[in-house]
């Protein structure tokens, strides 16, 4: 490759030259845990010379990482915004699709990131993960037609939320199986089972879920577990 | 107090001193993050020279917080331990108590752990924390009778054991509300709840739950669950 035909003498504007940079190490982060990302990664990926990585970043790989994990976020951020129309689980589902095709394609590092003990973690990485888990809650909240939950409520999604997360931790290490349609039901089960069991014991989401039945088809997540969970529940009628 | 009288010149063997030591560390590191915790503050507690602590912990701090955590997690997983008598939510529900007592002794230095982003965590302390995950999980399984799971009843204890640990951490945020009980019971009929919504779909959960269900009693956790969730289900019927 001659110096003139290389991206590092393209002209690009300072912003232009900082997306590209972030992007070559997105793309790095997303596929490898941060301690196996080199700065000379990221100058080789982005066809630049490690010196203009650091003009740009003179944090080094920490400020790069912490960037890259910024616009990771704000991008998780947008992918779980639904409109509020149509039954509510079948929004969820939708969100849960678009949350499971980003964790396909962000796999190691979105791994590495939530699983914590990385060497680039920190109390700021921390603060960007807890946001995004702040987003999330409060989008199935609205979707579930509450402002400001009561605290059964909040701690019920929010610790669905972690449920989520674990379950898409497990599902990369165990090779993305079962397929992300069939993980996604069950998690979409997960979330009307807690409901229920949550609603039988707390006045606020037993509200919840009664505005939700309503809106709810009967070809529709809820419906289609309701029925399948009759004979396991019939079993256990001597309890009655 | 005079030298003489000082516990640093006891005389103790080896090992006395090594475990005065780490029990004055895990004072120290449970109430607070490791960051806010230094060697001489465990020197000042334990009643020694900031130099007998390097003798017996050379690495420092930081070898010091990994000796504490692996204590914590020998002290918890040996907390998980219970003979398999009676009906299986209620051993679970023994089982979880003892684990919130633990939370509650250990606060500050369990979420600071979990929570991640702490200068002291490493893969290390991250591998210590995911033995006690796994420790959970086959406890969980010993008491549903299954040796070796499925894929999605393995994905189900596991991820109800995440959410355990993310409702303990919302707990301890929360100023521990509501009361231990009320959230241990809570937390079994979350695992009720996920079993149900899980062997809907899944032949072996399914097997699991007609086992436990016939060792259960009606005055016990899915009993009293299965009476108060009628009334929510029964809004579901325009579902069927």
């Amino acid at each position: 490759m001659t110096s003139a035909a290389s991206p590092a003498y393209r002209r690009l504007s300072v912003e232009e030259r900082r997306r590209q940079l972030l992007e070559a190490a997105l793309t790095l982060f997303a596929h490898r845990p941060p301690e196996e990302v080199s700065l000379d990664d990221v100058a080789e990926a982005a066809g630049v010379s490690r010196p203009l990585v650091y003009r740009y970043f003179p944090g080094g790989k920490q400020q790069l990482y912490e960037a890259a994990l910024r616009s990771s976020a704000d991008a998780l951020e947008r992918c779980f915004a639904e409109p509020p129309e149509g039954p509510p689980t079948e929004r969820v589902s939708r969100v849960l699709d678009r949350y499971l095709a980003f964790v396909d394609q962000h796999d190691a590092g979105f791994a590495a990131l939530l699983r914590g003990g990385s060497v680039a973690e920190t109390s700021r990485t921390s603060a960007i993960v807890d946001e995004v888990r702040r987003a999330a809650a409060e989008q199935i909240l609205f979707h579930l037609g509450v402002g400001a939950p009561g605290p059964r409520l909040g701690m019920m999604v929010r610790t669905w939320i972690a449920a989520v997360e674990a379950a898409s931790l497990i599902w990369v290490d165990e090779g993305k199986r079962p397929p992300a349609p069939e993980l996604r039901d069950w998690l979409v089960d997960h979330l009307v089972a807690l409901l229920a069991a949550t609603a039988a014991g707390d006045a606020e989401t037993a509200d919840v879920v009664a505005r939700l039945l309503s809106q709810e088809r009967a070809a529709g997540p809820v419906g289609r577990l309701a029925k399948r969970v009759i004979p396991v529940v019939s079993q256990a009628a001597h309890l009655l």
